[in-house]
């Protein structure tokens, strides 16, 4: 595995591949890699001749009071996974390279990124699509994966790529789950036993919301009530940002039922901010 | 020369050309061509295998009360100058294929775009950087081709370039003017007689300044004062948007003398804006 530290060899080797002929699978991550990435990078070399990961804890996603500076690194224990990956590159960029001084461009999303996690974390999507307009522009994938569990951040940056005719195919790939059912995260390890405990009410409040909602027992406008309910068991819980059930293009909460629709839930545990969703396919479900 | 008007047959048209190891010039255009224009495109011709011109009147870039209704075009009279420079490919996209409905994704260059005339057309440069990240998008160009009529936009698209590590050139050319010095531009044609007449005091004032600037007669604190002074002698003029000297890169007014400094005017005569700008390079002229 070659490791890149600068932008401009990074491009002209994405280039070289280009004009090979060869594809390119892209898996941009904030490092501190757990089998959730592991799965994307699974996906990315299926696809493509050539992969790159790239590992940069990008500062404009974070808010002035989040989690920038305890954020988790282990750049020794990602390498040795992403080597035993048969990962082609590692993409590694310093801070100084990607936000020179004077560095004043940005790209936004409208809308999309105000709801939901938006809401609760200002500027935190205009920060998401800036770095990853960026390494797209740097890395020239032919291929971008992404995990659901950060399902909000898959909307809006298909919806960057395709405003902005970018020349990419922008890959969702299914949350990886701990047996228990936590979304993997690479801030679970913030959280100590008993926490680690309370989270599983995350996707038990997913699962029982979806089978209830599939089997007719709640109806959708009905749907936030319950979740909060559900959650609301659980004392270890600190504050819950939002749960509820929404449009899977738009964002918008949902009063009725449609064909394809997203249960989503972010809320605290201690001072970790947890999320996690779930799709349901109606239509899938009832042709039984 | 091949007329393209679907953003995904210019984008695989460039890519092919691209792995053949082409070079593509591109000289992005609202049409209503003048010589301007085609001198950007004849250096791109020089400079590059294959030469792209876009037309395309972009409504992001206009202010509500501004003139995107009358803005001048001549697609015959444009299409048949191109083919006499040889253009191999006019872009020519529809409205509704650049910006189809529920679109939402903005590229801003903060700060660049509030000075001078973004602090007379809010939200003009927001439209300018993110038409033209999407033009650079679709025909994925080497280089790409602007005027210095333009000062500020050639700015902002060059520090957009370089802060989003676009994997292009930024050529920016001379103005061209007409015998009596008046810059080219699509709107000198909402000009009767005497407004024509009256408009070349901006090429006079710019020339006028640079020269006293150069002899030591005027300083550079005074430089807005003489400027605002020359031009009030016009009676045509009917508003002064502003007059002054600035910093070439962080477009600031400037108070005290540096190697390279931009004079620049934008100024109203009748409802037509009229904007124009002239560098002074301080060593160059004094090494004489």
């Amino acid at each position: 595995m070659e490791i890149i530290r600068v932008p401009r060899i990074m491009q002209d080797t994405s280039k070289t591949f280009l004009l090979h002929g060869k594809t390119i699978g892209f898996v941009p991550t904030m490092g501190a890699l757990h089998d959730g990435h592991l799965s994307l990078v699974r996906r990315a070399r299926e696809e493509n001749s050539i992969t790159v990961v790239s590992i940069f804890v990008n500062p404009a996603q974070f808010g002035a009071n989040e989690d920038f500076n305890i954020y988790p690194r282990d750049l020794e224990g990602d390498t040795e996974k992403l080597i035993k990956e048969k990962v082609d590159i590692l993409f590694l960029p310093d801070a100084s390279s990607i936000y020179p001084e004077g560095y004043l461009t940005y790209v936004n999303v409208e809308e999309l990124s105000e709801k939901l996690c938006g809401a609760f974390r200002p500027g935190h999507f205009r920060g998401v699509t800036t770095i990853v307009a960026k390494l797209f522009n740097i890395v020239k994938p032919t291929r971008a994966y992404f995990g659901q569990k950060d399902f909000q951040q898959s909307v809006i940056i298909s919806k960057m790529t395709y405003d902005l005719n970018m020349d990419i195919d922008i890959v969702v790939c299914p949350t990886v789950r701990d047996k228990d059912g936590l979304a993997m995260s690479s801030r679970n390890s913030y959280l100590d036993n008993s926490q680690r405990q309370a989270a599983t009410i995350i996707y038990k409040c997913l699962k029982e919301t979806s089978e209830s909602i599939k089997s007719g027992i709640i109806e959708i406008k009905n749907v936030k009530r319950f979740m909060l309910d559900f959650l609301r068991k659980e004392p270890l819980i600190s504050e819950i940002d939002y749960a509820g059930i929404y449009d899977i293009s738009s964002l918008e909460e949902l009063s009725a039922e449609k064909e394809n629709m997203l249960l989503a839930i972010a809320l605290r545990i201690g001072n970790t901010r947890l999320i996690d969703n779930m799709l349901i396919n109606i239509k899938e479900e009832r042709k039984y």
